[in-house]
């Protein structure tokens, strides 16, 4: 897959390109990411790319004719060009395992300022937004997104490391403990040391179907529990009842 | 206010530290912003912070002592200590205003590898999602969320630049123009040019609402509109209906 990244702010991206998963991943030839110095598609003294809103209003827009230049050069007929937008849909795991399977080329335009200059939507397919916030910018966005995405692509995880992420399979995950078993009084939970997998099994589909019921009951909603699961987490309400 | 980033990544928010809003924020005093090496705090060889699971799973886990080292020196009654976490409630801009106001201090702490020791959570006030998707770390979500609550604090931004943008006033933005009127035949709307401010005034509630109903119908079910918005709001759907 190839990600180019169009942005004021190209430094932005530097340690990001060089952290572990992302590193290994254009390493071994899984994604290219490329960051595009909107500045450079400026017909502007000085490489300027913003400038006041018709209209009147507080703030600087940025300005049409540096995305058109630049993207005119970028698309082609398999991209999908994204604007990082509040306005827009709401990125989730589906879209990023959508995208991780479908897409050839994805555009992330980070916008800044105030907004940017509408008739760039004419050239971008569509407009997602990570979480109702504003950001100062498309930046993070941008890295969230490509994060997302490219730790999906084939090679770049072992599939058993990501197959029970919180969010993969519609629950959240179980408590997990590392060493030392003791620290300050504060001490894991017996059966973790007991070696029996059966009995650990269980205790995890438990504590995950427990966790998911207390933080994010609509993600039980949503789910098609099996019959294990569905017996577990009546005995989880129980549990919660008469306590 | 003063927030704390817990991280193995240190360097990773060097230029986010060093870019605009943020430097500001940190110049003008807003905001006192500290990367912690959460290495320094280990108590194995070569700063290790990771170790396997309890009862088997694939992955490294991040390992109790250093957190545990590390949060006893930075927790104050007033701190409010935040974990990144897929698991966590989902952060919106009415948390990042609520924190903005309320919170002197925040303690952010990214995760890493296939999770953490759950014991850390014995010290941890909230844990919190940017989004319904999985990343490889805590970092990007620090961001969001230093970036986010850093740009509400008083001083940082003019309040004019932030009182419409999107999600603040529970309706999207309307579409901008900058300079130049006309480039490669795309041209900007005529009522922008006419001076006539109570016509763009309406003209921009009645496409920030159409915006609104196409984009994001759930947030018009949330507002409470006005006699103007919900007259502009009809108006819309029957153009919608009739185009």
């Amino acid at each position: 897959m190839k990600i180019d990244i169009i942005t004021i702010f190209p430094n932005f991206f530097d340690q990001f390109l060089t952290t572990s998963k992302i590193k290994h991943a254009i390493q071994d030839g899984a994604v290219e990411i490329n960051i595009h110095d909107l500045r450079q598609y400026s017909d502007l003294k000085g490489g300027r790319v913003d400038d006041t809103p018709y209209g009147g209003g507080a703030g600087m827009l940025m300005t049409f004719p540096p995305f058109y230049n630049l993207l005119k050069k970028l698309q082609t007929e398999d991209t999908h060009t994204v604007f990082l937008s509040p306005q827009g849909n709401v990125f989730n795991q589906q879209t990023a395992t959508k995208w991780s399977i479908e897409k050839k080329h994805i555009i992330l335009i980070c916008g800044h300022y105030e907004g940017i200059d509408e008739r760039v939507l004419n050239f971008v397919d569509e407009e997602i937004s990570i979480g109702d916030y504003v950001l100062t910018g498309g930046e993070i966005p941008a890295m969230v997104i490509t994060d997302a995405v490219t730790r999906l692509l084939p090679g770049v995880l072992n599939e058993a490391s990501y197959i029970d992420d919180s969010h993969q399979q519609g629950l959240l995950k179980y408590p997990q403990y590392t060493k030392p078993e003791e620290y300050e009084g504060y001490r894991i939970p017996e059966v973790l040391k007991s070696g029996h997998h059966e009995n650990i099994r269980k205790w995890r589909l438990y504590m995950s179907l427990k966790n998911t019921l207390i933080k994010r009951s609509d993600l039980i909603d949503k789910k098609t529990l099996n019959k294990e699961e569905s017996k577990i987490l009546n005995q989880v309400k129980k549990d919660i009842e008469t306590k």
